[in-house]
């Protein structure tokens, strides 16, 4: 584990001076007048765009964050040309220096399992720059699902993120439901990604097996950290959601590490919103970008 | 809902005969002779083989069953390419009159699960042939995240499965932990389908919103289906993974509906364990699938 994913994240971040990641939503109608297409045009050439809007909004942030998010979600309606400019984005990324998660989201068992994960965490291996550095996974199923997840991060320095506590409002109907041992569901869950991380624990103190966790509530949040020490959280939800730096203050441990804070649409269409003093969208995007980061510099001196 | 995914597939299983659904996950490793392709093949021409496997076998099925299954997840490491055969498979499971269903277990929530809807449920709408017409979705992020696909369902006429009880060993680390007020949580989860599926209930009695639950307890699949009177169950681990007719059985009504019983590798790859008495590959999976066909016949007993 000399170099896997947490200690390059830990490093990069280090380096960069700043915990945010700038996740990238596509949305082919929310894109930039100058790169806007028709509604019926074909698959290709909206994936095409997508691809183009994701590697003007990487560049415009490339200097100012360690990591960036890509949403497969949005490339998937356009099938094939979708996929593949999904990959190009990676790429494209890794290419401007940046750690690239991808948020994949995926869940299965065994052979299907390993499938995803040859996909999506193995591609043709470690010095692929097609393939993100570390992808989302649900764990639902339990460690069959995980597993092969875990077995891919190992063999190619790679990492994932476990779905603990999503951020949504409805993430509680079945996260927050109550054991008889007087925990929680995401405790348990919690419990499980630590013993899944322990054998891919890096120089750094943390695990390549880190975890999706956007608790509201600051007291579930200290429990999380304490549940999951090794663990580095991907807290989403700050930005277009709403979370509050204190919020996502608490998923960071005592030294003020362990977690990386993403926020998509509130920086990604700034210009949307823009008050016209930028001269260009990708400029709306990079101040965005500054403000997301000038607004986490505060939490090191939350924790 | 005059002719939703429920009626359809109730009227079809009914017409056929059988409940039995084939379920197919074309492994490169394990193609017939006849389809092997080398290992340093491209990504195209893998995806090209796996499309015709999955033609083939379709073929070879087709007037055997009425449902079959496609599983993504052996398509994702062809990206493009696998994700535009993973289509085409589809389209061609359509060609020969079967009902489709499309194992992808995406989850997210928001803009993000109203993507992955838009992709795999909706496409170019209704009359698209090249999405299936029901998708299995992983219910971790609750209500928010399984909304977007009750509503493409509902707006196309097409169907979910959502993930109550897998059929793997670890399964129950979550889904069996014990509640406070008693339940499990699969049984909250199973409640929750409940709900989900109310208003989406055709002149059948079930709903297009159905559950992937394979419980090897027999007492625990007895109160699912009490719990989800409405819901069609997909039941995996027939076959190769070994849940007997016994406890499949249990996931069907007093009636002997409501469930449609999936086995993959032990009808695709029959022809690995073929005595060689079959004329071709094809022969071995169309035999393989009438002894399942067989196996299933006892269930109208059973209950």
């Amino acid at each position: 584990m000399a170099d896997g994913f947490a200690d390059r994240l830990v490093r990069r971040v280090q380096t960069c001076g700043t915990c945010a990641c700038v996740g990238i939503d596509p949305d082919l109608e929310r894109l930039p007048a100058s790169l806007r297409v028709g509604e019926s045009t074909d698959r290709k050439t909206s994936a095409g765009v997508l691809e183009q809007f994701s590697k003007d909004v990487i560049d415009a942030v490339a200097d100012r964050v360690a990591v960036v998010k890509l949403n497969i979600a949005f490339f998937e309606p356009f099938r094939g040309a979708g996929i593949d400019a999904y990959h190009e984005s990676v790429r494209h990324a890794h290419d401007r220096g940046l750690l690239v998660i991808g948020d994949i989201k995926r869940s299965d068992i065994g052979h299907s399992s390993a499938s995803y994960a040859a996909a999506h965490l193995i591609g043709d291996g470690p010095t692929d720059d097609s393939i993100p550095d570390a992808v989302t996974v649900n764990g639902y199923l339990g460690s069959d699902g995980v597993a092969p997840f875990v077995e891919a991060a190992n063999a190619t320095g790679r990492g994932i993120f476990v779905l603990v506590h999503t951020s949504n409002a409805s993430a509680a109907q079945l996260q927050h439901l109550p054991l008889g041992n007087g925990n929680m569901v995401v405790e348990e869950v919690a419990a499980l990604v630590h013993e899944w991380g322990k054998s891919s624990i890096g120089a750094s103190g943390f695990s390549n097996i880190g975890a999706v966790a956007a608790p509201g509530n600051l007291e579930i949040a200290r429990k999380l950290r304490r549940l999951m020490p090794h663990g580095i959280f991907l807290v989403p939800g700050f930005g277009a959601q709403g979370r509050s730096v204190e919020q996502v203050a608490a998923c960071f441990d005592e030294n003020g590490k362990g977690a990386i804070v993403n926020a998509s649409r509130s920086v990604i269409y700034a210009y949307e919103s823009s008050d016209g003093g930028d001269a260009s969208w990708q400029e709306s995007v990079a101040r965005a970008c500054d403000e997301f980061v000038a607004a986490l510099a505060s939490i090191h001196e939350n924790v």
